[in-house]
């Protein structure tokens, strides 16, 4: 961490900081004196200090972050990819694309266990479904809730693919005991009531970006549920507001090799919302195996036209059996590159 | 509520949409025939009608919301303003100017009654503080919790100034007993669990403007907490997320008066948060008080280089002083107009 | 034109709007009387209609847009995909993947010649230089100018490639005699002035979206040169400005297949600019050819540490290489799904 | 200008590019070598440093710059306020609130004449009317151009009233000879060739922010200007593209106090342009007076439903009346504390 200190400081101020940063944190402090401005240098775990409360005092100028903030995420102490594995085998980030597939919200049980057995044979391997779901109106269709979680079960129990559903309050985590892989929601990104609880469960959980997240905030929110103790976290790309009015998001696909390279964990896609439209599924799809995503996770209902919400961005089963084919056929040739 | 239907439809797939309309929701259908489209206009509870459910049926083009998806927060159906009158007296929403302040976060009990024998001296009718701090990294400082609640309540008090205080999970609603205004900060805006149960508490709640969050979106969070019914709500703009770097967000300002217009709930303004820097804040307070603001809320800290978070942006007392009298000036002045 | 009339109107101000616009636009009115408003349908030219000029009418609700603004830009008059082809045999638009390398600005003959003979072995069909320089700083190098469009038709003379370069003022036209292809910068997509002159012109224009433009206005600035008689216009993705610092801009790879959907001309993507990083060139334009654009732009330096602008997001010739023979393959995997 | 080296480079690399960064600029170089990183400390004039250049650097790790790159516009260079004042005497940024009125666009003689005189009964000192116009579509309407001047020359001989109007390309200077105060727009904020000539002329430039430009790029646009030689720059906030669509844009309102901190330039507000609707024109006014802007520019015409353009957004002489007073009294107030 760099620390430019103002001009008119005296050297006995300066003294008096450095005592203070070295009293409170466990650094050292290198300082370099210039004609116009003295410069400090900390050294040690920097991820620690607070670089807010460094600008708040007098003295300083400003302050820039040599080192990311954020450890346990971090690649550099890393360098091995994370891979996320299930104890009923299904893996995300070995270098295979996993597809994670289902309709927004689980609306029967003939719907969840139509939509799993078609995407099951399409290649998913993984059953998406949402019981609870954040709706931007309290009068629009909230999800089934605990029966929700009971059908995604049968379907479970049908097709063998394991569960990825969404919770949205800490007082609900009994009932998502079966659930396999549990998804944070964007805009539960900065929960961290949630997070911090999330990081004493043994199970994965999907952290979606946040609608206004950059990606070092994403990286900061996994962060939080692995100091707890969880390491099993998988990033989730799934677009990010901007002026833009065309699409419901505007997809960030340069997100993907960024946090590969910044992090360890497997980073996936989520098409469906980051467009909000159809037809720009199987593009968006197309891009994210093309650089590289650990996994997709994609919106299919049996019947858009009637789905309970976000009909507009689901695929049919035969729309994703067509997608399932041109991406991973991508993703092998990306591979063989 | 408009439906533009697309070119190619049959007159049978048309009555089929319609009565399929007329089903599922309490609206009567119009239809108007062009050469080239047909249109369909809706009438009724349209707030109930979920316009991405009829967006995504196969023969409808587009849709387009004639009347807006809130209700109980619209100034439609409510022209008159809501005041929130506190049992102690204080009053937020009658045409003052109503001041808010305090430290970020609570750290001490000679810190917070300092500041809040100073605030009220200076004109402030309610006191803030953290106790539970949402930071961006697990490694920072995150309040001291239930005991800086107990400090919050020996600064009441001392000198009566009501306490708002923000919430992060529902787990914590028991603590909040004493609590007179609770705060839903900004990255819990859309937090639906949260503010369903906030639906059901008998205190005003201060709801803040996500970082990311439109106008509607914000009248829609207000709308969950109101639809359980708590109608104090107060609504704080605190800037948004915008490309400008200089400051930590951009305050939107025209959100005020627009705000007042399309809703009868009082709307307050946090130009500490919205611009970061402690010497915008006083020109940013002077602006909401000339759009009309029914309240400012702001951090004072007795000594800003040493406060535990947002030391960058809270004001000294003296300073607070200097902004309380200004501001008082200018909505004196803006009144009389 | 769906126009939506308040509930307050008389219907002889109904009479006199509709007459109003009859006169002044050719098209024909459709009213629709429901119970508590009357909507409008307009039928005819109505990219001609003025919508703010409609939303000013006191009697006005709100306005809605049918059908696109843009006419010789739209698919819908115009399926087929249009194909741009150079006297001298180069093609964008024709279902392969057109790449257009070279540095960021010409510096000096070798360092253009070298690049460009560089690229055209590494399967480049076209070659990009700056000779004029928008830079942000009036203190930055401005380009060679004059002498820059030199030394390019001297690389020209040598490899044979064609010259794809960026034209900042009218008062330059002169100049771009020999340049096969000119160049409308982010900053430039609506300097409209340069536009108009640019419809006049009988040369394919290469039009760069703006850093804070939606996908409709590149529509058209388009629709502005095509409007001249020039239709030989490429449009460009570069990059969208978001609040994400992590990346100079944010590539919004959506707008690839959104244009192509939308209009019929070719559509290439520029990840040096995008990204503004050299090891994200690779991914993005991976990305690229998966979403079907029809090129890439990209920068190729000698010497990446040496050049004069730009140098941080160039690619050496050996990177390009690798770069050109990966995303051909991916094209080439595309177009066989 | 801080330079933090990469940790892998070799001590001769460090000399090399320190004496290749003595070479090429006037600075010198201090160097801070710690156990993981080594810092570099550039002095003197860093403004002509190129940023960019460094970052590609091999042993680069990051750049931080620690003076502004603008140095005419800077206030630091300058510490006093430049005081804009014409030869017939009206004066912008002496700490009265300039105000600038007229219609969007000039329509005809009766039109730019009846607005003309109102809005100087109303108190406005300067006139402004759009001749050359830059709208998004080639088919709305373009500006009446020469004829458009002429009249504003007409209303300026019956009211004088100097003229503030709008320049789209340098090819149209000479007409500009009559104009008063030069206007680029938004669109043109980077259009550095015309900033270029402009920075030849003997006339005020009022420079608006750019949609999706920084502070610190407006300032950049001036020093274009004012390193030609003209240091009359009115710099204009007029809103700024977010992701909020309920405004046309988002008024930065911080943007005039930081301004005015940075700069020595005066700084006005336009508040029609930064809502697009009329009824938020006049809040917005008055919190640019209570921040202390030197100026307004505010759409006034004499029938609004009928204007040609921006109607929208148009107040009637009527309204403007009532505004102008109100803002004059918050000046007045605010100036008093």
């Amino acid at each position: 961490m760099i620390i430019v200190l103002k001009a008119n400081r005296s050297e006995e101020q300066v003294k008096n900081f450095i005592s203070n940063l070295t009293d409170r944190y466990d650094v050292s402090v290198n300082t370099w004196v210039g004609t116009h401005s003295t410069v400090l240098g900390l050294i040690g775990d920097t991820a620690a200090v607070d670089s807010e409360y460094i600008a708040a005092q007098d003295i300083v100028e400003s302050v820039k972050r040599v080192q990311e903030p954020y450890k346990k995420a971090n690649r550099k102490f890393h360098p091995e990819d994370t891979v996320i594995k299930l104890p009923t085998g299904q893996v995300i980030g070995d270098g295979s694309l996993a597809l994670i597939a289902g309709p927004c919200s689980v609306e029967s049980e003939a719907q969840i266990c139509c939509v799993a057995e078609r995407v099951k044979a399409a290649g998913a391997t993984f059953l998406r479904g949402g019981a609870f779901k954040p709706r931007t109106s309290p009068y629009a269709f909230q999800g089934l809730k605990a029966e929700g979680l009971e059908l995604l079960k049968k379907a479970k129990e049908r097709t063998g693919l394991p569960i990825v559903t969404e919770i949205m309050s800490i007082g609900h985590l009994d009932l998502f005991e079966d659930v396999d892989v549990i998804q944070v929601g964007a805009r539960n990104m900065q929960n961290f009531e949630l997070l911090k609880e999330l990081g004493h469960v043994h199970k994965p959980i999907l952290l979606k970006r946040g609608l206004a997240n950059t990606i070092e905030e994403l990286l900061m929110s996994a962060e939080y549920i692995m100091a707890g103790g969880n390491e099993q976290v998988i990033l989730c790309e799934r677009g990010i507001r901007t002026y833009e009015t065309f699409t419901r998001n505007t997809l960030d696909i340069s997100a993907v090799p960024i946090l590969k390279r910044l992090s360890h964990l497997p980073v996936i896609v989520d098409p469906s919302h980051a467009s909000g439209i159809n037809w720009l599924v199987e593009p968006l799809a197309m891009a994210a195996a093309a650089v590289g995503a650990d996994g997709l996770i994609i919106e299919v209902h049996n019947d858009p036209s009637r789905a309970l919400c976000d009909g507009a961005q689901s695929l049919t089963p035969d729309q994703f059996d067509v997608l399932a084919k041109k991406v991973q056929k991508v993703t092998e040739t990306v591979k063989s590159l």
